[in-house]
């Protein structure tokens, strides 16, 4: 039996502590940030908390391993003098809308090999999908993760927004958004582009911008011209 | 039987053309827009060509329904003297990507009740989604999926670009962008949002800004500025 605790009450926080207590082999227990006058011994400590507040929580906590989950923060920049390590699941999560951990990519970084060992052991409970990642690379997977989710699901709002301005049902283009996801499991997404940009069909461009507020003129034609000028 | 002629040889004309080969119920056939001096007599013509070449080509067209596939084109705009009608299937294609064309929605639109009959019957002969849609709403779903499709895969290729520009397989953001998409199925993606711009984490934003070439920097300070704005 492993002991696991969670120190958070965020979205990552929540559906982590949802997926080790679905496990007989873990001994998970999670507590808020803001109260940390006792904390409960764990063999791997969890803070999965604001970036800014990672370093002032990781100091109260000096047993054995203390892992953050941010897809940001350094791991050396942990404040513990115990054993350190990063625990970054790769995902979009909302409080309301169930996850299957077991699809779920988690970044695993440790301060040595043991618990490197251990870290893994522990994500492979949860998830088929545990890779080991550096401080390094794990800055460039969140920043690509910004553009692969952050802001194509603002897309969707954008275009959500449009077909509801006219009396549109939204749902008519998720097909679409399906199939443009479906798309690059096949194709890399430069090969799959279509549309008035990538024929540089400038008439309709030019339609498209009529139709459109001032603020999304202008993330029109930023995106228009970085698909004609290639990713 | 019914007799349907596709003029053009792009993707769209090559997907429609797959689809409705595989019906006992239907005589298809296809030609090129280069080679107009013997066109073959049907039942319904569908035009499948750049919007540019659309009016140039109906005027040589003169036989009962003539219908385009355009998501802009004015349904008047066709230039043969009898009944006209639009014909538009919502999806991105490529010929070398299989498209299950039962889940496309084809958007229908016909100069009289009569033929748009005609046309909803020969639409749902290969979809399970057909819509009547006026040419003012198809201009604006159009536009819609241009965000919804273009511009996320654009910003797809910017992530892959920046995991292969750091040695990271593109595959490992996959789950997060299928998540993307499931998770608009039960939340308006305006409530799905997530990251460093809905949680105004300006530090987190000030790196990856730091980390990131100038033109796709631009494109993450205007999606972050609209995420931060409202949809």
């Amino acid at each position: 039996m492993i002991k696991v605790l969670i120190i958070g009450k965020g979205n990552v926080a929540y559906h982590l502590h949802k997926a080790f207590t679905k496990l007989k082999s873990v001994d998970c227990e999670q507590i808020s940030s803001r109260n940390l006058t006792t904390i409960p011994q764990a063999d791997v400590t969890i803070i999965a908390v604001a970036d800014d507040a990672i370093a002032s929580v990781s100091k109260h906590i000096q047993t054995k391993i203390v892992v953050h989950t941010s897809g940001t923060f350094a791991m050396q920049d942990l404040q513990n003098s115990s054993e350190k390590g990063v625990f970054y699941p790769l995902q979009t999560f909302s409080k309301t809308k169930e996850v299957n951990f077991k699809n779920v990519p988690i970044c695993i970084e440790a301060t040595s090999p043991e618990v490197e060992k251990i870290l893994i052991q522990l994500a492979k409970k949860i998830s088929n999908n545990v890779t080991i990642i550096t401080s390094e690379q794990r800055k460039y997977i969140h920043l690509a993760a910004v553009f692969a989710n952050n802001f194509s699901n603002h897309l969707f709002a954008i275009a959500s927004k449009i077909c509801e301005d006219n009396n549109i049902n939204f749902d008519i283009l998720k097909p679409l958004i399906a199939e443009t996801v479906e798309k690059i499991q096949t194709l890399p997404p430069q090969k799959a582009q279509t549309g008035p940009a990538s024929r540089n069909d400038e008439k309709t461009i030019k339609k498209h911008l009529h139709l459109l507020h001032k603020e999304d003129a202008k993330i029109y034609k930023i995106l228009t011209k970085s698909i004609q000028n290639g990713a």
